[in-house]
């Protein structure tokens, strides 16, 4: 059965004075909104989310927003797959729609973040870590720095490659009115900016966001009743690998972004050449590099090359990160994957305001941990 | 696509000495040992459960159980649904084959609540609940009190009912190895011990329990060419309430479990007078009955008379709970809806030793909070 996106929002991602349960309502609601559907047609109701219940104590998100929405008695579920959550959840909601479950589906991910009532958010982060890596402290930054320093020094790339990558998304986010940030920076400015694990610094980072995002599942069939207007997800997939990092053989190799990545062109029947725009996990600059090597569009060692040449500009070859991405958009954990494919949506159907290119066919990558659990997806223009 | 479940197993249900990582793992190589599959061979793999990250600060489990039965680099999800997170799982077990994204799904179902890292075991688990009731502190097994109290006096039933449907699943579990308790009990023993919440008391509850279950999921035609002793997946449905549980009209009625039930019925096109088995979500006594109304196999205020008048006995018409229940056997929260699953696995397959009765189709119900979330499945002795 072939599935189709029927419609897309988020909320304003960044600090906001509002709880998990009201981010997820508000892009809930607004992706019903601009449809012909409403609440009581929804029959699965997905919520990705890595941590609601170590962030704010909350662990019925789902019951609650099914409830707050209106949807009651849909089927309601949580789909969690740590910082990966989102893109599990758009796989979660395509199972659900081709194999007959549903006929209509909301997913909504999000994460309230900025404040936690039981502990400290980098503590709740480093949850999805193996224990043995934890108790020696290598978090997620600095896990980012090691594998940094290695990138760096085996293919001999200049460290300022990275700081374009920021550059880059902070300057595609200005263009995007929910982006957490709308600051242009310079390569100075992020080579000057703090160290966080060397040789990564402050802006190399993505920050700590609040916000959710929603996406309208249904048979292409059906979606064709209501619009013309819609997109396809014609390929998705997702892998793991070792949850311990330092027991993979070569921790610059994202094997499962590789791995998620061949199922997901295999099943859209197309490659990489036919791709269009893309929304990448830069939760750390050097994973935007690392991912285009992992999906097949750079050489080993040569994916540093696509933001400094331009490729990876907007009104480059192939445009990544328009939203601004992790980097400058922000990364509620489990809205990323979901506002990523909100993103290409746009893209695709011509609603991306100044953050426009030109584009049939886009694709979005999201990584749970250090490569741990990945999910891509592929979506095209819907052709009614 | 027809859904066979080729293989089942759980671990010991108690006080573990055990990380849910550790606990996971067991139930999970047990349940692929018994077939030819080997974790090379899983496509999927799913982990039902509730709060890890809260219980013990974990949150990348279904990446740490890839990694540790050797299964990456397979599709690695968490699925929450909180007290009903197993029989979600086996709703996103069914997806993934139905929807024909994996031919070898591995659920795993798991909890480790005897020892928490992070806080108080009842808090964690009142995480479910909307944060008005928690508020006031209206926890689970309050609620059970409240509604217990409703029920008894509204259809004018005898207390000593409740206590019925207590000694019969300690009676059950007794005949499982596996069960956290093996102690039978007497109707007065329950009607003497401690009140927990009036007019409910000790015996009327389930305990805290660590532990893990496993289920095995393929096509039909895959599973046929491992064995000609299989289950078929025949009806997997799920369904929400109101997240307040005041605001539903009368809280002695399941909505979501009768809801869920109806869709499940009809996908497997068949009735309640077709089911020979059952295990339902005994979490507090009272839920017993409840549920077999919801379910439609007792009317309105009749459900407490089946343990009674010995109905649901081992030896009755409809053996209700064989395994022990929540009550006896345990409730390892995301374990529970698997574990329901496992026993009906081995009832239908002439597996259950000294628990054994005679089914080819059973029907499992977990329950989520107190009704807020609920997955009905029945399941067929496969025909090869």
């Amino acid at each position: 059965m072939d599935v189709a996106v029927l419609s897309a929002s988020m909320t304003d991602f960044g600090e906001r004075d509002a709880w998990i349960q009201e981010l997820l309502a508000e892009a809930a609601l607004d992706c019903l909104d601009s449809t012909g559907a409403t609440p009581e047609d929804v029959e699965h109701l997905y919520v990705s989310n890595m941590a609601s219940g170590e962030f704010e104590g909350r662990t019925g998100v789902m019951n609650a927003l099914a409830a707050d929405i209106g949807a009651t008695p849909a089927y309601a579920q949580r789909v969690g797959q740590t910082s990966a959550s989102g893109g599990a959840g758009l796989y979660a909601a395509w199972q659900s729609i081709a194999s007959g479950a549903s006929e209509m589906t909301l997913l909504v991910g999000g994460e309230k973040m900025t404040h936690t009532t039981t502990g400290d958010s980098s503590d709740i982060i480093a949850s999805l870590t193996h224990p043995v890596e934890y108790s020696h402290g290598v978090t997620l930054p600095s896990f980012a720095g090691l594998t940094a320093r290695r990138y760096l020094d085996r293919f001999d790339v200049p460290r300022d490659s990275l700081a374009e990558v920021a550059v880059k998304n902070h300057g595609n986010a200005v263009d995007n009115p929910r982006a957490q940030f709308h600051k242009e920076i310079t390569v100075d400015e992020a080579m000057d900016s703090p160290v966080v694990a060397d040789p990564l610094r402050l802006y190399d980072y993505c920050p700590v966001t609040d916000g959710s995002a929603a996406l309208l599942f249904c048979p292409v069939s059906v979606a064709e009743q209501y619009t013309d207007e819609y997109v396809e997800l014609t390929g998705v997939a997702g892998a793991s690998d070792t949850h311990v990092v330092h027991e993979r053989e070569d921790p610059t190799w994202m094997g499962a972004v590789a791995e998620s990545g061949r199922q997901a062109f295999e099943m859209a029947d197309c490659e990489q050449s036919d791709i269009d725009v893309m929304e990448l996990h830069d939760m750390v600059t050097l994973l935007e590099p690392l991912e285009l090597e992992a999906l097949g569009f750079a050489e080993r060692g040569e994916g540093w090359r696509f933001a400094v040449e331009g490729k990876t500009q907007r009104d480059g070859e192939l445009p990544v990160n328009t939203s601004g991405g992790l980097k400058a958009r922000g990364h509620p954990l489990g809205a990323t994957g979901v506002a990523q494919a909100v993103e290409i949506y746009e893209q695709l159907l011509g609603e991306a305001g100044d953050r426009q290119v030109e584009a049939s066919r886009g694709l979005t990558c999201n990584v749970g941990g250090f490569g741990n659990c990945v999910t891509t997806a592929i979506f095209e223009e819907g052709s009614a």
